[in-house]
């Protein structure tokens, strides 16, 4: 695989970017715009990198043409709202373990030969069926799809993808188009952790930390779904009673701060809530002590499961704790999951997640849109998102960010 | 339960030791002497201590008269040798989760109502069926069994025990009275831990740290015996050549100390050694920086059981191993075990052990007996006991002590 220098790129992006804005037009992204009618040969965009870096350098909105009618068992799609997640940014850094591959499609689609392989970025998504090859029979066009090949690439517009790659979501007229956007990654991983380590009734209790991410919303809503009671830890801040009523209005059974759960009084208050019921499922995503804290309110035979490291500290237990209280300390990361299991089973996830959505026990979650405008040349383009990703390098959304990449025909 | 204060019990064992004296004649202890025939009353002895505190304070030694016959389904047991484990000390110290039950049978015996309840210590340790009670069908006296009940109080010489809580050794004939009085702990700790959470093949490989420890020993023996692989782990000293052979010798494939596994070339080792072979299970007993270093070569979807924390230090992880490496922590405890498992499956383990030692494949212990003698009245005895517990208390032994305490009739 090569790695182009970054002059290069640059060059043909910029060509590219002044032939993209004569034929700009902007379209405004509604519901309705999701039904697709096959046109003329349209160029397509995606937010690419060629090499590992800072997103807010190495990212570039490249135009390229549309692509070719699908080859058998596969189908083209078009994406209509991705999520730029936490991970996404740890995977351009090249920090992350799941890495993508890089593509030649979009050189194939009419760069030529000075149009080298390139990341594109994005893993998780919704897209619409745009057209389907021979010997597909579970996928219609306008059907919509999410992802289950984890880093396809959902930051752009067309792409070809195996079906066995690809679920189509259920009922996806009773969604919008965020939730259908962020069934993937969070809810799954919320269910998933809910579901595969420790078998729980109605009344058992489940604490964890990080309670106001993505995840940790996911978690209350779908742990109040099924009748499970949760405690939630959370930083403390100057907005905490505004906080902890948004997490109660999810489902939250109780909201702690990290120094709340400190005092030498809580250990009481917790047992006055659980009366005395040992909390057999903890859920990480902090690490540190915040963790060592949390680990010791769970009961004996517990189960620990760390899906993220926010204070970049290690996970540092007693060992008291495995050993006396027979605590099982596991990891989850969706993404294997999804490489693990059968088409089957990941459609019955989506449809699980889907009518938790449906019966509104899963609201969408807060949100901004960022769009790349059909108007912007690429150059354009290319600055407004590495703006975008140095704003969420500083943390300045305190939302879940989705990128809406604009028709451009 | 009343906690008799320290003056009395004093004087209570004063009393009796005085009566002991009178009568004591040494028994040398051999293997003919395990033949039990049934004589005149005995007085007995026991290590017992009233209140938590420093073994070394608060053990002492009380002479008992002989028990009463044993009641249906239970035998009356006499004590051949049992081993002082670091775990008693903690129990005697109060800081072990396993807590024995006070004892009012000493005073049942015939001490009368001065006679208060009191702990006798010890875990493990052989003895000697000596009467069998109406019911009993797998036992006979003159039998030789071990405890599977913990802390049933093994540092004494006649004691009725319910069937249920002992299992009767397999070819006992074939086996030292070391080897009979070290099977429950140590042996079966290593034998669970290799057995119970992966499924290992011959060729595979395991890491432990703390490889000389007695667990650590019998580690090595058991998965030689099967053919794996073993990287071993132990801290740098001086005879460290003399300790690596020693290892090699057991069967250890590999020993590294912490610090050459800390060296950058280690990886390179570990690799040409396993050749690529990923390691699936990890064995720890001292928690700390060196177990992080020991997880950090452990494969994707590995084990790592705890089952000490000689470092004092927690275990601490980084959480990429359990997200990204799908790691899963967890503990071992050999009481655990036992209290979980029924009486068949505890015999099946005895009878896998107790296989190996007649193999010649786990070998007896390196160790010192030390002796409460015949002659010694219980004052004198008390004094050699409690010097006993400052010199391992200051680690002073190196090898496994155990408790032989001679008839007195």
């Amino acid at each position: 695989m090569f790695f182009p220098p970054r002059a290069f790129v640059h060059s043909t992006l910029a060509r590219s970017a002044s032939a993209t804005r004569t034929t700009a037009v902007c379209l405004v992204a509604c519901r309705r715009s999701r039904l697709f009618t096959s046109s003329a040969a349209r160029a397509d965009r995606a937010l690419v990198y060629a090499e590992n870096g800072d997103p807010a350098k190495v990212l570039t909105v490249l135009t390229y043409p549309t692509i070719s009618a699908p080859p058998p068992n596969s189908v083209n799609v078009k994406f209509l709202l991705a999520p730029i997640n936490p991970a996404d940014i740890n995977v351009i850094e090249g920090v992350y373990p799941s890495k993508p591959t890089k593509t030649d499609a979009l050189a194939i689609a009419g760069l030529g030969s000075e149009g080298k392989p390139v990341f594109v970025g994005g893993n998780e998504g919704v897209a619409l069926v745009t057209a389907v090859g021979s010997g597909v029979k579970d996928l219609r066009v306008n059907d919509l799809v999410v992802m289950t090949k984890p880093q396809t690439g959902t930051w752009s517009t067309s792409k070809n993808v195996a079906i066995t790659d690809v679920v189509k979501i259920p009922d996806a007229e009773q969604l919008s188009e965020v939730q259908c956007a962020t069934i993937t990654v969070n809810p799954a991983t919320a269910y998933n952790m809910l579901t595969n380590f420790v078998e729980l009734h109605e009344g058992d209790w489940v604490i964890q930390n990080g309670a106001n991410s993505a995840v940790g919303q996911a978690v209350i809503q779908i742990a109040a779904s099924r009748g499970l009671k949760t405690i939630n830890l959370v930083r403390n801040r100057d907005n905490l009673d505004q906080l902890k009523n948004s997490l109660h209005s999810l489902g939250a059974t109780q909201v702690l701060t990290y120094d709340e759960l400190a005092e030498k009084s809580a250990r009481e208050k917790v047992k006055s809530w659980t009366q005395g019921k040992q909390i057999s499922l903890g859920l990480n995503c902090v690490g540190g002590k915040e963790t060592t804290l949390m680990a010791k309110f769970l009961g004996s035979n517990a189960h620990l499961v760390s899906y993220g490291a926010m204070s970049k500290q290690p996970l540092s237990l007693p060992t008291s704790l495995f050993i006396f209280k027979n605590l099982t300390a596991h990891g989850f990361w969706q993404t294997q999951w999804y490489n693990e299991k059968s088409p089957a089973e990941r459609e019955i996830l989506m449809g699980n997640i889907v009518n938790l959505m449906v019966q509104k026990k899963l609201k969408t979650p807060e949100h901004e849109v960022v769009t790349v405008e059909a108007e912007d040349s690429d150059d354009q383009a290319t600055e407004k998102m590495r703006a975008v990703m140095s704003k969420l390098a500083e943390g300045r959304f305190g939302k879940k960010v989705l990128l809406k990449i604009e028709d451009t025909e």
